[in-house]
């Protein structure tokens, strides 16, 4: 590999706002710490948390690059003194604290997994993210099991097209709620057993209908609003609901005898604050029971659309307008 | 033991209102079905849940008796045909589905437990509802585990001084809320850690303050209405709230984002209507691992106060004044 440049290009938040506030700059490479890999980004993927924290809402957590951009893929550029996982050359990907709006980007090397045999870098750009957030939220937190139904709000999201593929993979019935038809296809496509358009249909009565009366019993929900008080009605008892953002509002009136009749247990978790152990142990854990599954293209990210680096403030107007299908990657 | 009656004496609700409309009657024996023992009842448990009922606000499950009384003590009069466990003459006190106020009282052999060594009919009587709600809660719902801190509220009620006494005993730091200094004093006696009087403290504030600033890990609340998101405010990282009622309201409007930054856990539940089944599995889970704590006398249910089974209406005014710390029991 070349020797390394002192400068990069970057995106940067020049100031809270639009689409439009990020700027092509120019940063010095960043410092590499004992356990980190320096990856040369090939792309970075776009996620609902960097919109929030252009947007100013969302501040990147103490120690992290102000630059937005929570998962890359490339090779890897420079390794940490102590670093024994990788060496420079491999194709990897990662989860990083921030940043991966960037030519260079760190990862400490615990967060980081090779790139699957059948995937592209921009394929592997857009799997930490969503990856890791569906595998703790659904199986870790959720405890979903084998012939349980999961119902995913935002069937079509980033993290919805994923936990699609990996409840089935795991022998679960998924239902989604989509805002459009073509929505509800490429949900059906990926193996959804049944999609609901939340315009159009009720979703309490839908998801109910579609599990005999029983209703779902994980449920992940990044609406939050009034659909709390309508998961509590639609999940089945001992349901699990878990909470990942809230597109609508994190405010709602509810009645918690709902949630204390059917024994449901609410919880929900944010991926970007875990510690460097939590977030290394996730990356155990899907390196040996989801990462075989990666490897043969059996599971792989839904593609919406790529971007240039610089054009990440068209990427994020696409994501603004709930639009997209997938992942919406910058490619670097 | 004698030849049974024909016709015993009850308490029944007469018609849905307040205390007085408890009325003695005269009823027939009930029908010993083939894994039932028919319990010679030497002292009935008063309970929330008699209150409801007796109200109109809360009607007994299909199938149980319209008579109040949850939970009851005295010696087996009689036994179904396929029952093991219980001869005539044994002592045993008993979650029942219903029918506690009355001379006698079926019991599913599975859910009745011997009377303790250390314990009179009374304090047995006073036992089932309150300690297999406090398991089930607490331990097998909340994960209450050693080293960690349980947040009571109304730590002077019958399940809060049950609470107290078994989170002790596995280890764990108290901290309850009472409403006054008299009950605080109660709830220290039992080994309470700390006694918050929530008229003059903010449960919250101290509650941290109890926990170097980290919040408990498990709260039992049966109070709703506002306490639910200062329940989000005061729990640790990862904590676990449980619900077992609302003396204030069900209804609460909350801010998820607390219970998602947080990953609290937010569940409850009632045991009335779970299955049979469900209810042995509790019964066999504390036989081996609570019995042997009350066999000692080292937990003993704190008693408030008895009345004879024809005052019944004197005991639920008791209960409804709040007034009373630890459990009210009716002798027959």
């Amino acid at each position: 590999m070349d020797k390394l440049p002192t400068e990069m290009t970057v995106v940067a938040i020049s100031q809270p706002g639009g689409p439009d506030v990020l700027k092509p700059q120019t940063r010095p490479l960043p410092q590499v710490g004992p356990h980190d890999v320096l990856i040369k980004v090939a792309a970075a993927g776009v996620n609902r948390p960097d919109v929030a924290q252009r947007s100013g809402v969302y501040p990147p957590p103490p120690g992290a690059s102000d630059l937005p951009g929570l998962e890359v893929a490339g090779e890897v550029a420079a390794i940490g003194a102590d670093v024994t996982r990788y060496k420079v050359g491999d194709k990897v990907m990662s989860l990083v604290a921030g940043g991966g709006y960037a030519q260079y980007c760190l990862a400490h090397e615990t967060h980081a997994m090779p790139v699957p045999a059948a995937f592209t870098l921009q394929d592997a750009a857009a799997t930490p993210e969503t990856l890791m957030t569906v595998w703790h939220n659904v199986f870790e937190r959720g405890g979903l099991k084998a012939g349980e139904t999961l119902l995913i709000h935002g069937g079509s999201s980033g993290i919805g097209t994923m936990a699609i593929q990996l409840a089935k993979a795991f022998g679960a019935k998924v239902i989604v709620t989509v805002g459009s038809q073509d929505k509800a296809e490429a949900c059906l496509k990926l193996g959804a057993d049944r999609a609901i358009n939340y315009k159009t249909e009720d979703f309490v009565a839908e998801a109910k209908a579609a599990t005999d009366g029983a209703g779902p019993n994980v449920i992940l929900d990044m609406v939050g609003g009034d659909y709390i008080e309508r998961n509590y009605d639609a999940a089945a008892v001992d349901g699990r609901i878990v909470q990942i953002a809230f597109l609508s509002s994190p405010k709602a009136t509810v009645n918690f005898s709902k949630l204390m009749v059917k024994r449901l247990h609410h919880t929900g978790s944010t991926l970007r604050p875990r510690s460097v152990a939590d977030k290394a142990a996730m990356v155990e854990a899907i390196t040996a029971q989801v990462l075989p599954l990666l490897q043969t293209g059996r599971i792989k990210p839904l593609m919406d659309s790529t971007f240039p680096l610089e054009k990440a403030n068209e990427a994020h107007r696409r994501m603004e307008t709930s639009q997209h299908i997938g992942k919406i990657v910058l490619t670097v």
